[in-house]
Order: structure tokens, then sequence, then C-alpha cells
């Protein structure tokens, strides 16, 4: 009588490969088999590999970081029947939870070698940098940025149900246009790649099909969500997604202890394997009945608050570091609000890296301010003063303190390549990388 | 004994036009006289006229929306003298209180016709439009958007301190090759411009350089903060700004009733003349010691607070509406953001242009999510469910309420033109309009 | 067109004595004539006296407050008639707005002499104290106790409807009673009293069937609420309140621009004059729709808000300060609780007094906590740790400020009584002293 | 490298009886012996019984309410040696996180008969009811009470240090002075008492002496804390606890998944079984450095915050329900607050023991309001809206829904006795029931 323990539909194992694992997948495809099946109404738990799937170690050196493989990235969990979801009902998905794993108390941010990802702010900081996070029940902090301690706000950084074949076309149209006409150096969409492509259970030829045309889960998109990086899309909170497919095919990963607006370094969120409980309701022909042409939530109730007046604004300009005056960039601005937060707690002692990877994790809440007085978009960037066990507040000359370093890739020391740094190999995994011209030009950069 | 009635420093008349009242000024400029002189210390009441400088009317036609004249506009309140405040020094303004005049309870929120000034939706939404909002304490309530009622988070649109010459030189550089490389069919800043500038109490000559250099007040800058529209910096916030000239030159204007992140509707905030109270302090050589670039502020303790779980948060994607995908462009998702929550809003029985309204000035969460997963920035807009009288949680099928209209331009009715329409003479006042081009298309758009 | 300046129903005048003008009253009864009619659904701006009718200066003596005439307080502004109210209707008033007035921008706090009116630490702290708050905006400071600032939590302590005869004979009735079962050396309870009392615009006979009957404005009372001090009844509230009587007979007064849960001093709040804009609205028959007894209310959206983290909570208990344990007895426990507080507080060079003044002024939350484990009551205190500016959170050895002194009475220094002191001759306003055998012994104690 | 598994220093079994287990005890003595040693600095886990020591099924009876054996209660893990912990010292104990036990996700809110423990409203209330509370991540539903859903506000109902010799020597003189003098036909303390009492790992002639001595677990008490029942003091909480023995001798237990100001029905919480992780801290001499007699405690950051705006508050007076008025009694005020609000939600189908059970363990807000009008203290009592998936907003005739009932004991309905049911017999535990005279006057009361 009354409930018993919640069932676990999706396990993990770290004793095998993710590839290996047939309850795990890392494209969106119709195609991909379900992984078990859950009644409409029901609440179960699901367990979730960290987003590089086991690439990165609880160490002190970011070597990891910059060799990570990014074709071997997000297998996620499913994806899940949902017993009479259909195609125009929209799945709402209650996060009853999210914790990390009890043996496995810690996770990881990472700033990516701009030869291999890259980040927000990789202009300015080429180099692959790592902090590591220690979890104690709600609290994390970290060896590697002292004197910070803050309450998760704990969420999965990528959840949606499986694309149907023409969602699956439009997207693969949408970007594909978008790599064709590109003229900048850099890569600017993931284009369906066979390699290391993880189908799930599906057999060999749909697994074929599933590898040569399945959307990469880099980044979420606006007819079923998938890797939106919401950072108060945390307990408590209900999300509504589309469905697309008979059973809806829902999947989930990506687990972040704790993410700041942006998740600016890209491995920006504090990483982490663990267990979703959520709860799952199909609401029939919601689609339509809500008019939804991409998901919305609800937050949950429980969020860190720091009150209003605990926040120290910082205000961004779509002007950017070299004087140049760009139109209505929101994008601009906001890297701008980064680097004048990241200007202001250097007088503290810390690295530019340390607080870049803070910015990325810690629960700042970065907000469009105004956007129609031209040419400047302003963004502003809260940081809330009270995760730093010291006084942040702007009272005059600061004091340094002794904040140590956080881990940085071989060569490398304090964010500066040292000698000999320009002449280490790179094997870099592979994935998302810049086109070879730009890593050419980075390289002549960073040892000149 | 004690404190008595604070002292007014700036006063404004509403029986003679702005132009001729010397305690205000349209540029930014460092030769424009002092107004007034405030102690370091000292807590004083400034008044100021609303951002149109009286042009807009408590009525039902948004033909003095369409026809405002833009080079008439933002006639701030000052500069004032802060006793020993010198360049490299930081003000220290905190807003003790904002309040409209007792017999004027009243305020507007317009769409720009876009061809006379525009705003963030123009594209889909090229009318001019009004609401008018009424006051009655801490809550307005608009006839023209029923079934709506929130408190005001009430804060100066602008403020800031008088650039140097040199930071001037910089703007006009700076933005001055914004506007010789511009191939936009836009107008994508402001130069300059002599016609109508306001140069307070200036003598002749000094008079004519003003108008002949100084900075317009659209955009914010990010070397003095000004044309901010951030809507927190409300009640009970400090604000630090970078002093630039002897004696600060502080100026402050543009008072909002309250305010969405973006203020997207351009004249999107609850304008509205009024009181702000204001204490000063200078913080000696505050610019180095805290190393600043741009204005910080933190929040005061009591903006109105809804709890996490009464928001409805929308997600928005840098694909337009159009279905093009654009690359990491946080504009253009913030943009599909506001579209997603007015898809929403819709079903309830508003217009689009109500909603478009409501959505600029009322206190709206906009945040960046996700900005590093290539090639979709994310966006989320957060919308509090309690400023509206009936639900608007997502439970199925709505019931449309009657909602009346916002006021239109003349030939324009719900947003549509109507016969005859397309043919009424428009004369604008001028500023900042579209290039011409533009505006003949935009003419066969809304005839056609 | 829209909203013009709001009405002002109830003036006050500070050229002639409270009890002379004809819109104020200081009694409870149904038959004070009208001072004025409002319709329903209207929004009123009302003028309110301070509780003291202008007894106390804004000075550096507690004289005034030693000598108080507690006969000539609470004069109340109203009776309004509220069109279409019948008994058995609800009153739905909405604040919308508490403000000083703009030219007496202060406030006060009293301790009361033990001897005239005392509070509820009047055991340990006799004497007569006073602190003076000046107010900017939503924040107020005092010269009597240095290093804090708060945001004002803005409400009338007293506000509601006219009882009907029924009512007012059960009230007298009921303290009857209590008064005439009295076996403690303390008055506990006020009997009408026609010393003083003010009828409003009575006619003569009425006046005196008034002044004879009518109940006296101290305490609250379950049927139509009036004196009940409730600090979060503040600006955007919506209070319900029963109707007893044609027209409602709505009175409102003893504004408040902060307090403190219990408002211990008695005289504890930040006592002001000023003016409060209500919206009214009849709920017809709603005293049985809603099965009410008390009013009940929601609080506004605004109020100042510190973050969970940011209150340092007491706890106290059941055993009073000589050690002896009472059964489950909370009144007993919270000012234990407050006790706590007080020690605290005192290592930052605080007075006891000024903690008193300040607990019973600054906005901190008292809690029941335990009341189920005999036989200990618990309570908590929170005190919000950011109204002071500098950091007073348990961290080890605290270093003592100049921190001044509050206002005593003549002959008293620091709470003590010195030379002469008890020679000094009181002559209180009378009211609700103690019995005089009570007022010997204290005499003794101070004395001895 | 970096943290592994967080240590578990206390175990529960749930295969053999709580008194046969040496790491648990349910009195307070300096003698009992350490049954594990922490590191001053170290965050461990500790395993806790629910409070009746698993008394309680996950059923739809209350007849187990009823017969609770009161002496086989508060079975605290512990006490454990905090390493150089000293009398004088503070333990600094924060509390990182609290969770039920993986398999058992439910816990149970308890009415207890009114002549076997009884409870706050029992004179109203006699009959022993019961509600079970499932469990899934922050949330909680029961099958007892439709239509809420809320987040646990989780914490433990008891933790503190041991006593000294002196300091139970005061207690025992203390409460013992009470039980002497009491004339109430209640029960109003509990002396040591050795029937049941567990004394962990006492060797033979120490356990004799702890049962003859030992202070009971109720109440919580004003030197060390204990059973305090503080609702806030949850996840994130930091406690500062004075030290009374070398090594402090800290115990805990109690837990609570979510509880109301007041407890009120006495099993008023929702009580559950589960792990509570902990850090401590030594903090040397704090006792004199800090000035404390009592604990305090700073609250975490992440408890669920609903807005000032999303609650119903309701006042209560010092008359109780007889019409009889008490003198600034708090006790009798807050008992009104609780009647009113069960008076309020009756109009929506729920039966007075549903909202009884309610009220005791969601998180309502009690708060002191004025207690300083004599005669009449008044309280407060804020409801959240936000728990109930209906509107209960006070908005006229409300509409009954199918409320189910609670667990009631054998021979009662819905709160009232069947026939038969006086007749039952009654075979209660012990412990604190009511002298026998009240229990024969109790049983004509309810069989009359």
């Amino acid at each position: 009588m009354g409930l018993t323990e919640i069932r676990t539909v999706g396990k993990v194992s770290f004793d095998k490969p993710a590839s290996e694992q047939k309850g795990l997948h890392n494209r969106w495809h119709p195609d991909i088999p379900f992984a078990n099946t859950i009644k409409d109404g029901e609440t179960v738990k699901i367990e979730c590999l960290d987003w590089t799937g086991g690439q990165i170690g609880n160490n002190d050196s970011a070597d990891d970081i910059r060799n990570v493989d990014l074709t071997k990235i997000h297998y996620l969990s499913g994806p899940f029947e949902i017993e009479g979801a259909q195609p125009g009902d929209l799945l709402l998905v209650e996060i009853m939870d999210v914790q990390p794993f009890q043996d496995q108390p810690w996770g990881f941010t990472g700033v990516f070698d701009k030869r291999n990802g890259g980040g927000f702010l990789d202009e300015l900081y080429p180099s692959a940098a790592k902090a590591i996070w220690d979890f104690e029940g709600i609290y994390c902090t970290s060896r590697h940025i002292p004197h910070v301690k803050f309450a998760g706000l704990i969420h999965p950084g990528i959840l949606g149900c499986a694309p149907s074949s023409e969602v699956l076309a439009t997207w693969n149209r949408r970007e594909g246009e978008l790599i064709a006409a590109n003229k900048l150096d850099r890569i600017v969409a993931q284009p369906p790649e066979p390699i290391n492509a993880h189908t799930g259970a599906a057999e060999a030829d749909v697994a074929e099909k599933v590898a040569k045309e399945g959307a990469r889960t880099i980044p979420g998109r606006p007819e079923h969500g998938g890797n939106c990086d919401i950072k108060n899309l945390s307990r408590g909170s209900k999300v509504y997604l589309p469905v697309h497919v008979p059973g809806a095919k829902f999947s989930v990963g990506d687990l972040h202890f704790s993410q700041g607006d942006g998740e600016i370094s890209f491995c920006g969120a504090i990483e982490m394997a663990g267990v979703i409980t959520i709860n799952f309701k199909v609401i029939k022909n919601g689609v339509a009945d809500l008019g939804l042409k991409s998901p919305i939530y609800i937050p949950g109730p429980v969020e860190p608050q720091f009150g209003a007046g605990r926040y120290i604004y910082f205000e961004g300009f779509s002007v950017d570091q070299h004087g140049k005056q760009h139109y209505m960039d929101v994008t601009v601005a906001y890297r701008q609000t980064t680097l004048r937060c990241i200007e202001y707690l250097r007088r503290f002692g810390y690295s530019d890296y340390q607080i870049y990877l803070l910015l990325s994790c810690a629960p700042i809440q970065g907000h469009v301010a105004g956007i129609v007085d031209i040419p400047n978009a302003c963004t502003t960037l809260g940081l809330p003063m009270d995760i730093f066990d010291f006084d942040i507040s702007p009272s005059g000359l600061a004091k340094k303190l002794d904040m140590g370093s956080c881990a940085f890739e071989t060569g490398v020391k304090e964010g500066r390549v040292t000698a000999g740094g320009e002449n280490s190999e790179h094997s870099f995994g592979g994935g998302m990388t810049y086109k070879s011209s730009v890593v050419d030009k980075v390289k002549d950069a960073v040892s000149g």
C-alpha cells in the first residue's frame, strides 16, 4: 500500500563504454528504438552519464579537456516510450528531482581549447582549463576556485522528444544552408556525421540510416527544445514538450549541478553524471490547444534565492573589446558584460580563467536589458555576492587573497603558454574543431 | 532638528516647452553648464519630464505616437554639479525613490510606426499603437489592455555623468564608422544633429558647439551608462557611475513606471513624468580602485516578487520566423522568444499589438540561456502569471475574453490598415526615420 | 479622459488639535456619523495623523514619550461610508500605497515608561526612550541608532469597520469580565472612558452615548480587526473586512513606516503621519460565503526581501529570565527570544534600549516554531543582517562601534536612573497606567 | 584525489528494534557513550529512524497513531564525538542535505488521540487521525488529503549536544517544580522515566544512572536546543550549538519532510526516516564570544518560495472559541488563528481533521503580529495558495470537491465517534497520557 521505491527505467554503466550501452544514443532521429516504456502519469528515475560520457577525470590537469573527443559526447538516456503519446500532443515533464550518484559526488567545468571546441570568450582565453567541484548535499566547492560555495540549481542540459522525419528534414536543410553559406573561419554548425554515431538498440540497417541522417545533439532547436542549457529548468519545473512521433521517444541527459546564464565556457556547467526523477503526463492535442511552436516551462519553487539586493550587476554594450561599434548585437553585448565581471573579480586575486569558469557555472543572471536604442544593445549580468565567503561588494581597494589556480592543459600556466608549450603535440578528439586555417592562425597567435 | 523636507534641485514646467527650460538638455557634452549644485552625501529630489517631453496625450488614438518628433525627446534634467567629484572618481547614486507627479497619475506605452522609429518587431507590427496606464499607488492598469494589473518596478531609463571631450570624441568616431560602413536599409546610429538640440543654459557660442558635437541620447554607451533602460535599476538601487569631468555633470530622465527586459516596442516602458529622489556620494579614485569600464549597480530590495514558480517561460532560438538559421545570434533568438509569448497569449483574446505593448512594459524576465551550442543561441522570457486577473497557466483550451483594443493610429484597426489608411497623409516629426527607400517598401507592403 | 488626480476623502490639519477635527474619532461605535462617502470600486486618499496625534517631537529627549497622554491617542480618519455596503458583506480594502507627508519625512519609535504604558519588556527596561527616524524615499535611518538603514514595510496599524451595537456589547461584556476577574497588578484592559473621547462629527447627545459606550482603540478585536499592527499588511495588500453596519463605517489610522513582528516596545513601530491610498470594493454576502469570523488578507508583492539566508534566527523557550519553567506559554517564549537577540547585538556596541527600539520597528520575523512539546513553547525571531552597514554574522569576537545613544527621559542615562532622577516629578498624561501600587513598587525598584 | 563518497557515521536497521541498536538513544545525559567520532571540519551522513521508531504503518487506519507507545519514541542517532570540542565552544552544524531513504519514499502526519498525547486543538479534535504522504523527489502528496502537492522544507526536528551534569540538574529541577505546582488536569511535563529508556551503548551501571536521571526528548530546552521543531532549519542552514561536555556528544533525529509553524497536531510534521548530511566545525570559546544562551541559526537559501502575494493570511486574537477574553495570551491567539483557517478551507470540501493535519505539516507561516495592545495578542497564519491544485483565493462561493477522507482510528468516522466506538477497548502505549480523570471526562464527552 502506498508508494514503494520509484522505478528506474534507464540505467547506465561505468564499466563499459557508453557506445556499447543500448539504452543510450547520441543522435536525434525518429527511428531509434524505444529503450523502455513509461506509463502516462508515472514517475520514474532515469540514470544519465555526464555529457562527455566519462572522458574527464577528477584530477588537476586539463589535458583531458583539451583532448576531449567531441564526436563521443551527449550519450542521452532513452528514447523512452510514453504510453498514449501521439504527434500533436504535449508531453508534460515534471522534474521531481535531480541528484548526482552517491558514490560520485563531484563534477567538472571546463574551458575548451580554442582549437577543439572553444567557447564564448575563446578569442581572449584560448587554452583549455578545468575546475573540479565537490558536492556535499545541496552545496558545491572547488579546490580550483577557492573561497566560493553555492547551492546547485541542478537541471538537465538536454531533454526533448524525437523529431519526426519532417522535422528532422527541416533541421538538416536549415543548418545545411547555413553551412553552405558560411564565410567565417569557424565551423558554424554540425551536419550529420556517421563517425561515432550511437544509435541505441537499432539494428544494423536502421543504425546506418540514423547515423547518416540523425541530427547532432548540439544545438537546441525550436521544434523540440533539446540542448537548451536553461539554468532554471530545475527541480520542480514543469516542461511542456511537443510530441512529434508516436510514443514521444523522450530522451534526457547532460545533467548539470549548476550553470550560469549562457553557460559561456561551452563545457561551462558543473557537468555530472546522476539520476533524474521525472513525472510524465500526456496532454492530448496540446500543441494546437496551447499554440506552441517551442517548449514552454514553469520553474520550480526551490531555486536558491539571494534577495534582489545581494547581486552586483554588470552592464555591457555592443561595442567590442577592440572599440568597434556593432549594430544591436546582443551577443557582442553579453560578451562584454562577462568581461566586465572578469575585470571586477580580478582584484581579489582570481585569475581570468578561474572567473571564466566560475561565470559559466555559478547561478549568474544574464538579462537582455535594452535592445531598441540604436546601435547599442545593452545586457546585464547579476553576480550573487553570497557565493563568496568574503565580501566582494564595491567598497574601495580590494585585498588580494591566495586563490591558487585552476587546472590547465600541459604547456600552459595561468593561461599563458609556457616554454615548450607551443611545441607540444595536441591530438584532439575531433568533432567541433576549427577549420584548419583557423587552427593554424591560432597556433601562430598562441605561440607568437 | 532632524530632516526637513528634501530639497528639490531640478524642477520642470508643464506650461512652457521643454526646449525653453534651462535646467533641461538633450545632448551629452562636457560643456553644457551646471543646472544646479549638490553636496557630496546629499539627498535631493529631481523632477523629470517624460521622454517625449509631453508629446503624448492621455487619449485613445496613437496618432501622437505615429507623429512624434524624435528630434525633440529626452530632455534630461541637469547636468548637476556634485561637489568634489573629479575625473577618475565614481559617483555612487542611490535611488531612494521614483514617483509620478501626484496630479499626473498616468503614463503610456507606444509601438512606433515602422516609418518613424519602429521597434524590435516592426517587421511584423509596423503600425503605431498605444496603451495608456493609470497609476494607483504601486499598481497600474490600462483601459487598452484589460485584465492586467501589476506593481511598478519604477526606474529611470537614463542616468549618467557627462563625457569628457576625449570620451565624446571616441563616441563620435566609433558610431561614425558604423554609419559610414552601413549597408542595411535601416538607420543604424544617430550622429550629432544640431536641429532641436537643447543645450541647457549654454550661451550662444557654447550652444552652437554642443549642438554640433553633442552625443545623442540614444543609445546607452559603455563609458558612462546613459540610456540603458535597465528594468531593475529601481527603488533602492545603488549605481556606480564613472566621473569624466569636474563636478560630474550628472543628468537623469526618461522615467519608467515599469518596463520589461528589452523594452521591445522602443517606446516600450510605461513612460511618465515624475520625481526621482537620489542620494549622491563621491568615491575618490573609484574607477581605478574598482577597475570599472562601465557602470555597475546593486538592485534595491523592494522589487515585486512573484515566486519562481509563478512564471511561464518561453524559449526562443536563432532561427527566424522565415525558417532561416542564423549563427549564434542572441538578438534573433530573443525576437523569436517574444513571438512565442505573443502566440501563446493570443488565445485569451488579446490582439498581437496589445501583447507587444504588454511585453514591452510588464516586468518580464529576458534571459540569455545557452550561447555556446552552434548555431543556435537560446533565450528565455519569463512572464509573471500574477499580473493577469484570470488564469493563464497552460491547461488546455483557453476561453477568449473581451479584451477591447489598444489605441491605433488613424487608418489602422487591430493592426491592419483599413480602407483609405494607406492614403492618409503622414507628417512624421522626423529624427530616427527609415531611409526613404525603406519607407517606400513598407508603404507597399502595408497597402499591398 | 483617463485618471486624474486621486480624490482625497479625509484630510487632517496640523494647525488645530486632533480633538477638534470632525473627520477624526478615537472610539469604535456604530453611531459616529460618516465623515465622507466613497463609491464602491473607488480609489481614494485618506490623510492620517500619527497615533499620538502629534504629541511627540523630532528631538533628542524622551520626555514627550514619558508624558504622552494615552487618553488622546488613535485619532482615526473616518468613519467613511462605502456606498452599498451592508451588514454581512465584506469590504475588500486594497492598500494601493502608504506615504509619509512630503514635508514631514520623519517618524519615531518609543519605549514607554513602565509607569505610563510600558511594553513587552518593561520588567527589564522600565524607562522611556525614543528614536527618531529620517525618511528618504523607501529608506529610513536614525541618528539614535547608527549603522542601520532599511526599507520601510509601510502599513496602517489600525483599520476596520465599525461594530454593530451587538458586536460592541459583546466587546464590552467580554473585556469587562476580564477586568472584573483581574488579580494582576497590571491594568489588563481598557473599558469605555468618556474622558477625551473624540466622537467625530457627532451631535451632543450621540457624542455622549458614544463616549460612554464606545470601545477603545486598544486592542485589535476578532470581529473587525482594528488595531492589529500586522507588519506585512502593507503596500499592495488586500484585506477582507466584515461589515457590521450599513455603509460599513470604515476607519483607518496609526500609520507605520515599518514594524517588527510583535511591535514589542508598544510605541514600537516607526510611527508617522501620512497618506494612505485605498481601493474599496463591496463583496455582497461575503461573510457567509467565505465563512469569516475575522479579517483575512493577502499581502502585496513588494515587501523588502533579503533572501532566506540573510537572516540570523534566535530561539526562545517558555523558561523565563528567572529560570522559571512556564507551561506552553508562547508569550514567555517570544519575550525570551527577543532577549536573546538583544544579548547578541550588545557586543557591537548598541545599548539594550537601542536594540529594544530596533527590534520593535525593523522588519524582524517573529515565528511560532513548536507549540506541542510540553512544557516548552519555542519561538524564533529572524533578524535581517542587511539592515546593518557592518557585518553582524556570527564569526567570533565582535568589534564594538561607537553607537551613540537613543533619546531618554530626563533623569535617565543609558537606561539607568541618574542622581536626582528618582526625584524628578513625573506628570503622566494618564490612560493606560499601572495600578498605583505597581507604580510605587516600580519607583522603589528603579531608585533602589 | 577529490571527494569520494561521504562517510556514513551512523546507521540504523529496520530489522531489529530501535531499543536494541547501540547507535541510538532516547534520553539526554552526559554519560551516554559516544556512538562514533567525527573530525572537526568533516562532512558525514547520519541515518535516522522516524520519531516513533517505526510504530506507524503506510496504511489507512489511525489505530497505530492511537496506540503509539510514547515511551518508545525519539530514538536519536548518536551521540557523536566531535574531535576537539570542549565545553564553552560552539558547534557549527551545517545541514548540507536531508533525504528520505530511497526505498521508503513516504512519511506520515498524525493527530493523536486526546487520551494519548493529544495536540494543540485536542479540545475540539480528540480522535486519532492520520495522513500518509508519498514522496517523489522534492514533492509530496497524500491520498488522504487530495488536491494538495508541495515541496518539502525538509529538516531535523531534533538536534543538539548533550547537557552537562549541571545543565541536566537545572532541567530536572525546573521541570520538577512545574510538575509539583501543577493544578491543571493535564500532564504538564515529563520527568525522567526509566521505563523504555534507551541509553545507547552504555554498560549496565551507566545505563541505570542515565535511565534514572536522563532528560526526556520532549521538549526543546533553551540551553541546547534539542526538540525545537523549527521548520526552516532546513537544507543549507547553519546552526550554532553550545557545547556542554568534552567531545560535544551531538545527537540528531526526528526527521521531517515538511512542517508548518507550530507543528500543531503534535505528530504534526511529515514524519520520516532518512539520512541527514552534516558538516561540523568547532568554534573555540564561541559561547562567550557570541554571548549565546540558546542556539542561533542562519537558514539555507533553497527553501520553497511562493511570493509574498501568494499567501492568504488569517488573523487570530486571544479570545477563545467560547468567547472568553484572555490577557495577552499568544498561545490562545495562535489556536484561534488556526481555527480561522480550518473554517475557511472547509468550504472546499475538506474535513476539519484533514485541514488540521495539513496545517501541521504544510509550510504555513505562523507569526506573532501584535503583542502590546491589551488584552488581545494577535497572531497571523499565512497559508500558501500554491500548494493546492485548485484556486483557494477568496472569491465568493466555493465549489466543494470530493476530498475523500483521512485515516481515522477504529470507531471514528470523519472525526465523530460511531456506534460502538465509545465502547471499543483502547490499549494505549502509555507515556504522555492525560491524567485518568481527564480521560474519563473525555470519554464522557466523546460518547455523550
